[in-house]
């Protein structure tokens, strides 16, 4: 309960930070896609750990193995088991944390639902666990490109860290720029002045939050279900189940809130024979329904819970007390967190696929490109 | 597909704005909880259209008729169906709706999604929809007061309406206030000035969006699942599958992000025998998970798309061409989303509930009360 | 939690014997298929009690009305609602029931785990739940024909009634037959047997158990989920989900474990191009999936609990006491439950159908008529 | 979509007969349940191939490891994860399946589906998946005895092969017997005669089938959900989505439908303080409702299809052609099927005891032990 997602391209996350290891089962992927371990990788090597010096120095190869699923490098129809082991781990490190709950973290609201927790690294909740997340997302999108939208792009980028902040225009960034620099920033001037203060957050025995904002260009007319499976809906939960976000916009959002409708809605045009917007208010998603402009949306990531810094908290014998992190932790979760945003709108996107093909056939999805 | 919400407690909600009606259907709901048509009333109409001089003129009593589930005044445990007619229809209004797109509305997107729509009111994108969920919400408490947290209270107000905006403590607001103002406003200075706003809009043919805030007391620990069916991710698809929200942020939210980890944590200590934070930047959920603090989210909700001024549009036949709308709308639908918000909150924690007492049974409710 | 059934074309079913009515939700059925409610009504004149000297005299005209989900005559894509009221209720003739438990009926049962139960008819066990099946049915009946296999036809029939039991070959079945008669037979020969048994039955105050058998003819390769959603294994679900139901078995059946795989196995030939089996004890499935040979199973009911012989039970006060039935009763279900069977094979069919298009795409409809 | 299983207590099999391996990943386990490999091995070695001279020579020592969810020997409520390597393959035995397809196999209908099969062993179909089944079940049991029902026992039983059939009383057969001998007979005179049976249809390079039968005695009253989730249909899914089984009753069965209602029904009485049945044709369920008394029923298997014998059927390019088998496969699926059954009853009950406690409370439970 809780650790499934999706509707027809479904999948299974399970592993613990400290263990055998953590990974994925998808069940419901379509047949007969090329899919190698490699490819896998290369969105793997984009979340690990150690992979610059403003990530944590946790040394994880995080090396994938696919158990199952495939056949002479296509995929079969039936569920995909990927594995990663846990290598680098150091429970040592967490002994303390086995007797007192660290602020802002899940250690005492795990110990007060299940009675139990593994105390060592973050257990179920750590960011270990978006592995699997991120393996499943690299197949799904494979299987948008091959199946459903062949130039579909889902770009993602570090948006502001703390007070640094861009309002670059979403229709300038791009994913060479954004996957060439270290921050994942999608504005070449905060490169180096986000680089700096990660790092002097991190000497500081301190983190700092931010925010990823998302734009997912040449998505078809048509995804998203009327109702609760809105678009939005179903991609406001997928980033609100990511550790340490907090908030979710799309299109306008917040800020749209302070318009009125004459300045906020977003006028039809055709245009080379399409319906088109002049506007993007809407985010691409009208009636929970994409319309085939951009989507756009942010996610907002707290600072992380675990600091060098020594803070009030209470015991499992339920006495106050003070604990001082220790441990290998991002000082800033954002970098890291881009390829997982990719993976998870890529996730929502492919599920909503299957479905409109389901309900409305493949034809709907011809339609749409003239 | 996408017409059902809930693992356990789970609704079907069905219907068009124009037609037969609307209703739900709740498969899970437990047995032998009084429950009465007039009950699910008081809901209804605090949802319904026409309440206010705030709302919109469509009159609809919208009188719930309960058709199976129960039995002499109890709940049987078996699906609770709900009914209420469509009566003050009028798809006159809505003739030239038949061939043209409402810019922002679900007009475009349902016609190319599906190849036909319902263009009579806003067919199945029309808020009347909610009524199923606010029928549903309204015995989503009495399952919550009856079995669970008999203390619990939801208490939604309307935070601001485009720039007038409060910043009073969540703490202080009461829900007799509240529901004492037309508008639902939190802050009694801004009741005339939102009135006023709403009325200026309405007047000027516009519409204007605005931010619910809602906090959730008296909640037991232990609510919300690892991983993807974290509390605040069902709780932001709740709000984002809600008509005309874009966005939801719990606790800090985004403006946690400019936070240090230091500056944001919420250190623990104890307090008359319970754990407690002495800050609330976690919105009441830590690792997914509540940590029996106060819940505390905001709703974005934009402008409403149907506006009584002239705009550029395509026509069904892919042509250039302006509306200007009709029909009767809410020129803001803030003070009537109040109960729907409500609604939703109760839904997603009634079904946490029943998965907690599924998975960890009746005493992990009973362990925290002390 | 138990009311719905399919993943894609989802029903949930509602509704009591004695209340204000019965009916259904289907989210998931494709748009603009034509519907109408004297289409649905066909079958559930099929269903209905009071149709024939063989039935129960409870007259119910078990008239439908859609209430949501179609437009000018054809489906929207959202969700259909069908509502059927109760009238000829006549709860007085179970008052007794009210404080005894019907042996092998659900009365008992239902009082267990719900310590509450509707006592007036059979409460939610009631047959009259099974209209919301049929009417389901019935559009599953037109998505198949319209979307994917137009030739497909569903022929059940009574097989046997009692001891009174044809073997005759399902090749040789035909619908115009079996619906031309009142106990629904498959062999000309047993029809006025069958009509006499049941007479004698019920003059008897007693009831009368017997088999449907089903033939699926014109299926599509490839319907059918390998490992727990086998096509099978989901018929199997929907059969024993019927009420009365004690049995199922398809193909060969439990007279198939005493054969040889030798004498078992189906050999494999080409035939006008297309694979055939020259045999068919697979039933029309291997491996969970079609084979594109008919479908054949059969499906084992019990005689009615309800009888009108004075029976040793006990009482709500839990004291040993006897009971006489009364009220108005099948003295043999088998002719009603005929359309039942139909409307179950269809949404299991139609289901997979969506199922197999969302992971293969309609093409792989295509290919299998080669 | 197809290799999940459960709604709370809920299992996702992956893996195919040459590959990675196979396993098994279980969403919704009680935290707090001890836990080791050990006791899922004692099941596993029950089910593992080579384990007598009646079943198949393919050596595998099935050995399970646990890759998450425990913790000192406990489960953490997240997901458990069960990985067992497959080892003793040898796809060459199964090169000619690559280009034929073996009769009364899944050879043709995966083809035909997918488009693709892994033509290695049987690939997803290989009664290897059932390891994930036989894992999970073992874990069910301790679900079962530790939160619900500590004196429950599931005893399945071989109860025929071929024309080889025991009437024994199923009240009579315990597990010591069963276990003790190679073929799982329950009816000690029948072992020797079964074991000669399976040997002589093995050296003639035939296969044959049987009947499983099933009791499990100290069921909980009010298991199972009305209408579609009844217990008795859970259980026919379960049995029916194993390999080789094409039939399912329960009590009385077919043979029940020969029967009046005055003979069929079971009578209640007063017993000890509890409700009794004097007969147990009803098979230990009423209104698909567990009614305490034992649950009885019976799965067909019929012969495997693979047989050393030269059969007729068509190449992978539609031309009629020959096979003989190769490989090595069970002439006799019976004895390996018992811990299968048993595993596949647990996972029912376990989730239908979940689901009780979510919607009726743990209180439902100790009510029906008085």
């Amino acid at each position: 309960m809780g650790s499934q997602f999706g509707q027809l391209f479904r999948l299974s996350t399970w592993g613990e930070s400290h263990g055998g290891g953590v990974g994925v089962v998808i069940d419901g992927c379509p047949p007969q896609i090329p899919l190698t371990e490699s490819e896998i990788q290369i969105d793997l090597d984009r979340r690990r750990p150690g992979q610059s010096e403003v990530t944590t120095p946790r040394n994880e190869a995080d090396q994938a193995e696919i158990l199952s699923g495939t056949f002479e490098g296509l995929t079969l129809g039936t569920p995909i088991a990927i594995l990663v082991r846990n290598k680098d781990h150091r429970p040592e490190a967490y002994s303390e944390m086995a007797t007192k709950f660290r602020p802002s973290h899940a250690d005492y609201t795990y110990q007060a639902k299940f009675g139990i927790r593994n105390w060592q690294g973050g257990g179920r909740a750590s960011a270990r666990e978006t592995i699997g997340r991120v393996a499943a997302g690299a197949i799904a999108k494979k299987v948008i490109a091959s199946h459903f939208a062949p130039t579909l792009e889902i770009v993602p980028w570090v948006e502001s860290i703390g007070t640094l902040r861009s309002d670059i225009d979403p229709a300038s960034v791009n994913r060479e720029l954004i996957e060439s620099n270290i921050v994942r920033a999608g504005d070449p001037n905060l490169i180096e002045p986000m680089i700096e203060l990660i790092k002097a957050t991190r000497a500081d025995g301190n983190s700092i939050g931010g925010v990823i904002a998302c734009v997912v260009r040449n998505v078809p007319v048509g995804l998203g279900m009327p109702v609760f499976d809105r678009l939005e809906a179903d991609l406001a939960k997928a980033m609100l189940s990511l550790p340490a976000t907090k908030g979710f916009e799309i299109g306008s959002g917040f800020a749209g809130t302070q318009m009125t409708g004459r300045e906020h809605n977003d006028a039809f045009r055709m245009e080379a024979g399409r319906v088109r917007t002049l506007t993007n208010r809407s985010g691409g998603v009208q009636g929970g329904i994409s319309n085939g402009e951009d989507l756009f949306f942010r996610v907002a990531f707290k600072p992380t819970a675990t600091i060098m810094t020594e803070q009030d908290t209470v015991s499992s014998e339920f006495e106050n007390t003070a604990l001082k992190g220790r441990g290998r932790h991002d000082a800033c979760v954002l970098p890291r967190a881009v390829p997982i945003v990719e993976a998870m709108t890529a996730l929502v996107l492919v599920d909503h696929m299957l479905r409109q093909r389901a309900l409305c056939g493949d034809e709907s999805f011809q339609l749409q490109e003239s």
